[in-house]
């Protein structure tokens, strides 16, 4: 079995193998300039900032369906331990064993290949038990501070939250732009709301995971199009689950990470963001979403924070 | 045995339990505003982004002296598994096991306690191994952003790096400011550079943790009386390591964190900034430095980010 | 709230506290003798080996429900790596992060505490996150091989498995004792059959936990009076759950981990020595069950085997 | 790069593959009957059990020169924790994270390959970060219960421990099967005791791993030409090492795992083992050594007991 023609078609025209040298392990991270962090800054305004993670603890999102993702698992290796005798200052310590992808992440470039090969044209193999990611792992990333941009597709509609078949268009995206009077420049990070992570947050944690609106196979192009740095929104499976095309499953992993080499984010809480945007009336923000350096990782946890 | 009466007699000075409030659980981060944060914003210039994050990876700075302090071990829970059948979309995940405190980290709050308290008079057994911290854990902080400013206290001395036994002075912290032709200011964020770190990256782990340079147990009121939000450095021990003080371990760790009531960070790679820094003339900048909210943490890993 | 009189009257017959001397961190280990072990030694006659042990999996039998406590998770750290350089001997590595009472195991004498005591009068503040627990630790164990008798409740009754409210009563001890033609002696290790792991091994893994078939708060004495070794059985709980008498929860627990020092084992697999037994017809055995000598453990995987 | 001709000539000498059928994966683990476990339980005599595994504890053998492979790091989930209310039974729980063959284990047979294969011609592409081994996982070995014999060979030879350089060869086991008046016989396990672990007891780590005294690559012949079901000593590296011929890296690794499908134990405490063999003039006993059936696991913690 082998990837339909569907996808290849848009595999050709959103592909950015080369276009920062046969080396390059950072895909479109490279649009972010000083030019685009200048402006980052100057769309702080109020001076608010909103953190988007979720809380990192063993209920957190990850419901067993998917093997080895496993939640944050906190532990305390020392309580009040007064390390240089009794009567001193006492120290705790805490250990944490978690999937990189567990909670509110950055997947990498690496996180997903297909046809044997990773972004830039990399072999798949060169992901190895011992090194992780040789090449594109998260540690080789750039900060991650842009521009970020919220395209709230659900309050744009008018809803609450989108419904579990509701594929994200670029209709959709072009609508929720103009909603928030915006234009997505190049560099901007876009952040794409549906609302979905009102489930897990009520306590559906099964219903938060699937069925679950998410992108289109059909918006990779318009992120192309724009220049967008990085893509992130609110959901488990960033894209629509179960899939557009029958059998066609992950399609936009591999077009974002594979094709293009554009980080992708999931299980970002944007709720609060999406109440401060409209009372503030602005969609557009300084974006911090640094990742944290696992040398050889294919995702980490990211605790982003939206400056207005 | 107790704290001696030089330790109370600064405890009292610094002591910010109850300034805001009883239920208070944040401390000096209170003092970081919205007109802080757009402060912040103003003091980028160029757009430049320079981590402060050192890799994580298995042969981190921790040695095993630190009983529990593991580095991070980071292992693949798959690679290039086509979930969904042969010929499709393949993902790779990850998983990892740290300390919290073993890498580029924040202290949380209740990291130290003495004399059976924590910050702001809450009782130490509140950590628990079931909770972790009830009050005061990491996941409690809101967002750490803010400006940032570098006292880069070898370079003023015109010194690569302090020598180990070295402790910071007020004195020392005056004359980086005005090396950097800075006020600090309410809010900020200070970074203090002994150029300790140049033994990590050369390659020698254990002369990195001992004996260290660090922050004189005179320096919190200086923080006090500018109200500092937050202080990192360079340093595994942060604080002068064989102490001043014969027998009194760790008194900064309990001054910031237990009586004032101030974040404090460690191992934060400032090589690169103090370069930037010293080029572009200037020593301040917006710090994105947010910590992962691990429930009931007692501290973080951190990526900080410093944008000039 | 305080444990009822119902169990202190209980407590009271069964205790073993100082019976082998105040320093004693062992319990009814101490009953295994040499001469014992010479009989475990003479209960072999065709030299059947049965395993005992669930296999090591992430979905074992835990469901979540008892917080922290992890199946194993089971990563490689290298596949296949060649050391010493190419065409070299390649070796492969795992890791395993798991609960120790996650699996077929054993409960360490600290497992249990009531009434802030644990076996022997100890404090149970001696178990800290530091050293884990000081005295009675699972390292502290001497081997655990004796002979070991099967106790068939299920079978003795014509059934498959007990229903999910049966508590195990001394009458059901004498009536599985006589239907396998066997007197319980000093020393021996009793396992007791419920049947109720045929609920996991058939894929229900929530029903397998609750409600459960388990040993009531009357077998204590029994296996007290006959100077019985250790007990394990073949369910989540051990005890019937939920419990006899309302509101005292974990009685039996209390009382042959603290009140008698008497280590307990649950999960085990008891399905093919059941069988064998039955074809057999008979039902003692060669018994090894060494726990993993965690230093501070208050429990431990354990594979064990019985030796027909 | 190619293993020499030398290590070829012996491996066609010892090789088991289709032995037991091209479907098998246990390898010698076959050898043990049920008529050698008849003779295992005629080996106790007095009822000695002595215990064969090294405490696990955060400062165990791995010094770290083997990446990822990490000594047992402990901690507590719960301590005294009233789960069912405040005055109720109290319980504790720990969790581990430990690299599979950190302390006293087993290599199970597809902890090694070369030339692409495993055991029984298996391909070492069987085994991925998502299964594990899906072949000659420990978790498909029957029960490790049989005959013990005990190899002395540093007090066969009057010495407290062989120096680093020494290689035992078939010479020295011959010698040590005298000294113990003993024939090894088919299915038997063979214990082979240098006296390296003196050095790690004493405090030595770095000293305990390198250089050490281990087999010879002339010792699988003899193990294979006697039925040998299993080995085991009290080495890291559990073979002479560094290794006898130039570049030859782990021959005996692959000599025993991959072409014989033998299983090997390293790590093994035989200190208390040898003084009690030495005054009871016996070096034979019933020895249980059970696999911890870790799913897909290449290796396996181990608690090992003899039965004297």
């Amino acid at each position: 079995m082998s990837l339909p023609a569907a996808f290849h078609d848009i595999a050709k025209r959103v592909n950015n193998w080369g276009r920062w040298g046969d080396d390059d392990e950072i895909g479109t991270l490279n649009l972010i300039t000083e030019e685009t962090v200048r402006g980052a800054a100057a769309a702080v305004r109020g001076g608010l900032r909103i953190p988007l993670a979720l809380p990192l603890r063993q209920d957190g999102v990850q419901t067993g369906v998917i093997p080895g993702r496993v939640n944050p698992l906190h532990t305390m290796v020392q309580i009040n331990q007064e390390l240089f005798g009794p009567g001193t200052v006492a120290t705790s310590d805490d250990m944490v064993t978690m999937g990189l992808q567990s909670a509110t992440h950055w997947d990498a470039l690496t996180h997903a290949s297909h046809s044997g090969r990773l972004y830039n044209g990399r072999r798949a193999d060169t992901i190895t038990p011992h090194e992780g990611a040789r090449f594109s792992g998260i540690d080789k990333a750039p900060p991650v501070v842009s521009r970020g941009v919220l395209l709230d597709v659900a309050r744009a509609k008018g809803l609450d939250r989108l419904p579990g078949d509701h594929a994200v268009t670029p209709e959709d995206l072009d609508e929720a732009a103009e909603f928030g009077r915006l234009t997505v420049r190049g560099g901007d990070i876009v952040l794409v709301r549906t609302g979905q992570m009102q489930l897990f947050l009520g306590g559906d944690r099964h219903g938060y995971g699937y069925p679950s609106p998410g992108l289109s196979v059909r918006t990779p192009e318009w992120f192309h199009a724009r220049d967008v740095a990085a893509v992130a929104n609110d959901t488990l499976t960033f894209e629509i689950f179960p899939p557009e095309i029958e059998n066609l499953w992950l399609p936009v992993h591999a077009l974002h990470l594979v094709e293009m080499g554009m980080l992708q984010g999931q299980n970002w809480n944007l709720e609060a963001l999406s109440t401060a945007c409209a009372q503030e009336q602005r969609h557009t923000f300084l974006l911090s979403a640094m990742p944290e350096p696992f040398v050889g990782g294919t995702g980490t946890p990211v605790a982003p924070v939206a400056v207005l």
